[in-house]
Order: structure tokens, then C-alpha cells, then sequence
């Protein structure tokens, strides 16, 4: 993450931005007083903040009917909304579900204290943004919206793709109390300390790479020499393009094709351009390309999260067709972070809060109702939760898939294994939501 | 607790303190360099401070074996640790348990900013002093502790009475994977909100007494108008009486009969100082009784955390022995507080981030390992859990015991029913250990 070879874009926020689906007007946007800090109750902690949330009970039962809370990620509610936030539209009307997406604090419409620019003026009131206070958040607006809809029966599934899959995952074991069940897409609650090998991520995008064409593998691995010559690193496309290698373009096997087609040369860097150009001549409209004139929060805002809490150790191996076998330096890190900040990371309290270690022991006995999907392209996905925990902790993953892949808006291109992995979630949800009317009839 | 009727004591800091268990020689004692804001990345909350915790590695089996977790609560560790900290004390050798009391953050040695008059001079300081930076506290030194014995494998059992057993039972739901089971002793974690009706703390109170003796209990009701008068309002003895009526000496009994036995007059008052002495006679050890010169963050550390966050609605009702019928008034509540500390309560924090509306149905279905152990003379036991939850969340009560009483040391007067209690208890912590010892051993 702290690497520009793979800095240059999010976790979630490589997201294609595609066109607002036009459902877009049947949500109704609001803003909800939300507290700043949840955890100190004295002074500047009693400053509050408008947090935005929309809402769409077009398709929704009523009191006692299902309510799907989208939590958002590092990026405004839009773009959440747009890329990974249409699977549950498509799903309401059978579900006769309100749709809720809340925004994260410090993005989009969301910031505290005015604006970006005026939190970058006073670099101490990024302390309020972390997970741990977001999804604080997300609990006082559930209730808050289950109040004004008097849907207090309401059986909540909160969903979230990739850093909102895991806030998604941590939200259903935080609070229970308010949200029956979690689906949570891409989302690698696993790659914190050293749960995962540091370099599982570059090794998965390698494998991709290879996977696609031997020999684009070769061209991209030699090319390397001859880049860092000219400064330019073209990591970060590598890695982009095998997170979202998303039917029906396939990016990876664009770039690969690409570059494999560039002919017969001795010029390695030739066919590097060429897939450059074929892959974002195909995804031009990345939400880490900014698409106004502001500082942008999406860029700033995460950068600010993986230098605090969100340290997901990232690091080159051996053999990868990366130019660098560089291990991930939590000590170079830090400083790093040290010198931006003025402080040093908490690389741990992640896992202190939330857990990870032996995850499959503790969830075992512990917990109940999350969906983990995955697809097994992303390299995110090799700190995803790919085993079935409990009978109620689910795995879904895909050979095929790519960063939240499942939670975008169905395509007639859809191949069969993504149409029944989004078949598979939606038993469970439907499973769960059984179980607790069940359950509220039995009281 | 804003009254002060009953607010006169602790809603643990009324426990008996005995002597120091001869035990206390093993422990060793040590600070760990504390977080002070877990939920804040920057400046301040940068600022660290001393918390101390006591070990006992006497009867520890070694890596691999339990760690018994008493979890602080309102008041300085020794008095904790003295009171309702014993049974762990009797029950360690059996389980070759290593045993680890942890102070409470703000109270006995473990304050931040250097001490509670320096504290008291920047009230901004009481911010940080709230139930989740401390269960926050308690995960980085069960942590600590895990790593300086090299017991990543151990299991953790937390135990806690009354505020400390909410906190017991919260540490558990929120940090699974630390403690693979609670021990909640006397924890009212239902009396917020309306989840509990505001005056079944004081019913259960005129309960005791009239159970007790139904002229005691006249005796009582009757004498509200002569002590108005003088100004003397002894309702604290009444409550305090009742939630520690522990064997052998039954205050209840004890202030009963004194009541009953000052002989027929006209007097009112006679009878119910004879039972104030009977009472005070037999327990002058209270800890909110200042033992020394200081300024005690025992009673100021409690009103803060009452005031802000553990906003527990005990109001009056009908018919009870009590001169008042005035019900919990939350406005009232909140007035007062913004007067001593110029902000209001949250009175709905505790219930947003813990829960407790429907906990039947939420805990049903997710969490394990919790023993809600009750005496119902204890009035603070009508905001417990007293119905099994799951075939892993107990609820333990007994008809006759009072607050914490199972906690506490075994003793040669113990009534059959607590030892029957106690067992139970120890034979669910029995359960918990081979299930983790097998979970361990398959992975």
C-alpha cells in the first residue's frame, strides 16, 4: 500500500465508476447530526457532523420487512454506490427491502469540520477517522433510520465491499444487536500482522498474469531493467488489473493480449505501452483519477487510514514478475508514516479489536451470519476468509471472480459461476431472514 | 444513583472490603504502559499512562494453560481483588490457572495525567474515563500478559461483579477472541434504557425487607416523614442492606431485627437507628467509606461515569417502603449532569454499542461462553440476565444470594445454595476448557 508500485490505487477504490444506475432516483438523500467521537464523551467529542445516507423504500414491505445497509468505504457515497452497491438493488424487490447506503465519515458529503482542505489545515482532526468511529456511526444512523421508519422488527443486513466488507464483517461482530447478518465482499479482514504471508497479494496478481499468457508474464518480468531507467512504474496497473479482472473485458487478458500481440521485438517496453493502453483505454473512469478539481479525500482520507490503523503489510517475494523482492518494512513503514503524520501507526490494533488470528477457532463458537465472498483473481482475496467457519460463516469464492465482483449490478454477460455465487448469497440472506422472523414469532 | 436516597453507595463499591487474602503475598505486581484513547490516532491520544495489574503464577500450569481475568471495576484493584476477587483465588489451583487482576483506568494507581486531584483540575480529562476505553485497556494487557508468559494458546476466562461483571460480559461479545468466556457476576447490564422498568430496584428492596419482616417494613415506610423532618435520609442503608444481605450475617435480617426488637413505643425513629447501628456495626469496612485523606476517585470516578455513560434509570415507584414515588427523570437526570460537568449524558450509548433491547433473540443466535450469575435479594438483580439464553449463555441465580456474593471466598458458613451455585459455575468453566482444549488439538 505504501509502495507507489501499488500506492496508486485503493483497496476498494479502483472501483469502476459506472454510470449511476438509474434507480439513483428513487433514493432520497439525508443527513443525520452524527457524533464525532463516540468514545470520549467530553469537549470537542460533543461536536457532531453531517453524515450522509440515502434511502429507497420503493421497493420495501414496511415495518417488520428487511432493511439492506450498504456501509460505505473510502470513497464518496456515489461511487460506493455506483460500482459495488447495485447487487442489492438488484435483489429488493424480492426481498421487499428498504435500501440504505450510509457514507464514511471524511468522504464525499461526510466531513467533519467543513471540508477536506480544512481537515488538511489541521492535520488533529484526522484522529476521529478510523474504523472503529465509522462504524460507531453506522450504528447510531441504523437505529436512527429504524426509528424513523418505526421499523424496530426489522431484521438489518449490513453489506460492504472490500475496506466496507470488512467494516460490513466487524460491523455484524460489534453489533449484532442491529444487524442480523453481514455480507461482505472482497474483503481481506486477514491481511493485518502476519496472518497472511506479507507477499501473497504480488504473488496473486503474478499468478494472474501468468495464468492469462506465460509469455506476457515473461515480457512484463523482463521489462523491469529497462523501466526503472525511464521512472516510470507501471505496478499499480498490474495489480489494478488483476484485482478488477472482471468479466466481460477480462483486463488482465487484455493487458496480456495486449502485450503478447505487440509482435515479435526485441523492445520490451513496446508491448508494456500497449497493454497500458488497452487497459485503461477500457477502464477510463477510475475513482482514484480525479474527477473534479478539489484535494481529493479519496486519495488522502485512505492514505491516512492505512498510516494509522489500516496497515495492510503488503511486500514483494521471490519470484513474482515484479521488479523487487523488497519484504514489507513495518519499520521503514512507520517512519513513513511518522514523517507525513506526525505519528506512528498502530500496525496491531487492528487485530486487537477485531481479531484475525486463529479466526476459524474463535468464529467457530462465536458469531454467526457472514457471508466472505470472494474471487480468487483478486490478490486481495488472499487475506479474505476462503473456508466455511460455522454453519452460519460462509465462504463463497470463485476461481474466476475479481474484487467485488458479486456485489455489481447483474450483466447479461454474467458468466454461469458469478450468476450462482449471487444465487448462493441470496439463499443465505433468505435463510437468515427466516430464521429471525421465526424466531420474532416465537416472543 | 443521582439520588440521594441511593446514591450513598457504589454500584460495587458497597463489597464488603475484607482483609487482603493472605494469598495476595503471591502476586506480583506491575504497570503496563497504556493507550490513553484507543479510538483517536493522534496528538493526544498519544499520551499513555500507568496501569497496574497484578499477577499470581503460583498454581499456573504453564503455556497452554487457563488465565483467569478479573476485570477491575469502580474502585481501587486491591479492594476489588479483596471483595468479590476471591473465588478465582479458591478455584485456581483446580484449573492450575494463572491469575491476573487488572485496575480499573481511573481508579487506585492506574490514573491518567498523574493522579484524580490533577485529573479533577481539567475535568476535559473525564472524557477518556468510559467502559469502552476500558475494556479496550483490558485487551492490550490480556495481550501483554499473553505474550510476556508465552501463552498465545492459553484460554482467557473473564470474571467481574456487578459494573466489573458488565464489563466481564461485554469484554467477552467484543473481544471473542481474547476471552473464550465471561463470568458476570451481579452485572445489571439490562437496567438502561427502559429494558428494565425504572423502579424494580427499589421494589426489590422493599421486597427483601418486607420478606424479611412485615412489621420491619411498616416500621420503615412510616418513619419517611419523621426523618424528613431531620433532614436524615437513610434510604442508602435500606438499598445497600439489601444488595449485599449475604450469609452469614443477612443485613436485611440483622437491620430487622433491631427494627423489629427496639420494643413497642411511638417512635419511629428509635427503631430505625437501632437498625442503622445494627447494620454499620457489622460491615464498617465499606469502601466508600474514605479509608484515608485523599480525595477519593472512588465516589467522583462513578458519579462521572453515572453522569455520562452508565446512565443506570432508577426511579421510584407505588407501594414500596420508600418516603418518594418520584420516577427516573431523565431530563432532570441530564440537567444535573450538564451542571457538574457541562456536558449531558448519552444515555442510549450503552444500549447502541452493547445492546440489551431483545437480548434473548440477538444473543440466541451469536456469542457463547457467558454465566450470568444473580442473587435475587440483590435488587440490582432485576437488571440481570435470570433466563438461559443458549445452550452456552447461563443464567445462575439463587433465591437467597446478594451482590457479588458468589465471587467472594468460600467460607465454612456458606449456605448450601451458594456452594451448589459455585459448583455449577465451575463445572460450565470446566466445559468451556475441554471444548477449547479439543477445538485446539484438531486444528
Amino acid at each position: 500500500m505504501y509502495d507507489p508500485r501499488y500506492a496508486s490505487h485503493h483497496l476498494a477504490g479502483g472501483l469502476q465508476t459506472l454510470a449511476l444506475p438509474a434507480a439513483m432516483e428513487d433514493f432520497e438523500s439525508h443527513f443525520y447530526d452524527q457524533t464525532l467521537d463516540h468514545f470520549n464523551y467530553l469537549a470537542e467529542s460533543y461536536v457532531t457532523f453531517h453524515q450522509r445516507y440515502v434511502v429507497n423504500s420503493k421497493h420495501w414491505g414496511g415495518p417488520g420487512a428487511p432493511i439492506f445497509a450498504y456501509l460505505g468505504a473510502e470513497a464518496p457515497l456515489t461511487h460506493n454506490f455506483s460500482a459495488a452497491g447495485s447487487f442489492i438493488i438488484d435483489i429488493a424487490p424480492s426481498f421487499n427491502a428498504l435500501l440504505v447506503y450510509i457514507e464514511h465519515r471524511y468522504y464525499g458529503d461526510s466531513i467533519p469540520f467543513g471540508s477536506w482542505e480544512e481537515v488538511l489545515r489541521n492535520s488533529s482532526t484526522l484522529g476521529y477517522m478510523n474504523s472503529q468511529q465509522a462504524i460507531a456511526d453506522y450504528a447510531e444512523i441504523i437505529l436512527h433510520i429504524k426509528e424513523r421508519f418505526n421499523a424496530s422488527d426489522s431484521p438489518v443486513i449490513v453489506v460492504g465491499g472490500s475496506y466496507g466488507g470488512m467494516l460490513a464483517t466487524w460491523f455484524r461482530l460489534k453489533y449484532p444487536h442491529l444487524a442480523i447478518g453481514a455480507l461482505a465482499s472482497s474483503a481481506p479482514i486477514l491481511y493485518f500482522d502476519d496472518i497472511t504471508p506479507h507477499d501473497a497479494y504480488v504473488n496473486a496478481v503474478t499468478k494472474d498474469f501468468r495464468d492469462a499468457s506465460e509469455t506476457c508474464y515473461q515480457t512484463i518480468k523482463k521489462s523491469w531493467a529497462e523501466i526503472d531507467e525511464i521512472a516510470s512504474k507501471p505496478d499499480g496497473l498490474y495489480a489494478s488489473a488483476a484485482q478488477y479482472n472482471a468479466p466481460p473485458s477480462y483486463p488482465v487478458t487484455q493487458v496480456c493480449t495486449a502485450i503478447d500481440g505487440s509482435g515479435p521485438n526485441n523492445d520490451t517496453l513496446g508491448p508494456i505501452f500497449a497493454g497500458v493502453v488497452a487497459y485503461y483505454g477500457d477502464m477510463p473512469c477510475y475513482i482514484n483519477e480525479p474527477t473534479n478539481n478539489k484535494p481529493s479525500e479519496t486519495y488522502g482520507g485512505w492514505d491516512w487510514q492505512t498510516c494509522s490503523e489500516m496497515v495492510i503489510p503488503i511486500g514483494y517475494g521471490n519470484d513474482t514478475m515484479f521488479g523487487s523482492e523488497e519484504a514489507f518494512n513495518l519499520t521503514k513503514f512507520s517512519n513513513e508514516c511518522r514523517e507525513k503524520y506526525g505519528v506512528a501507526p498502530r500496525p496491531h490494533w487492528v487485530t486487537t479489536y477485531y481479531g484475525g488470528h486463529s479466526i476459524k477457532m474463535v468464529l467457530k463458537r462465536f458469531g454467526s451470519n457472514i457471508i466472505f465472498s470472494n474471487g480468487l483473481k483478486d490478490p486481495y482475496s488472499r487475506g479474505g476468509v476462503l473456508e466455511n467457519i460455522s454453519d452460519s460463516i460462509h465462504a463463497i469464492y470463485t476461481a474466476n471472480g475479481s474484487h467485488c465482483l458479486d456485489l455489481q449490478a447483474s450483466n447479461v454477460t454474467d458468466p454461469e459461476w458469478l450468476i450462482a455465487q449471487r444465487k448462493e448469497e441470496i439463499h443465505i440472506v433468505h435463510d437468515w431472514l427466516t430464521t429471525y422472523y421465526k424466531d420474532l414469532q416465537a416472543v
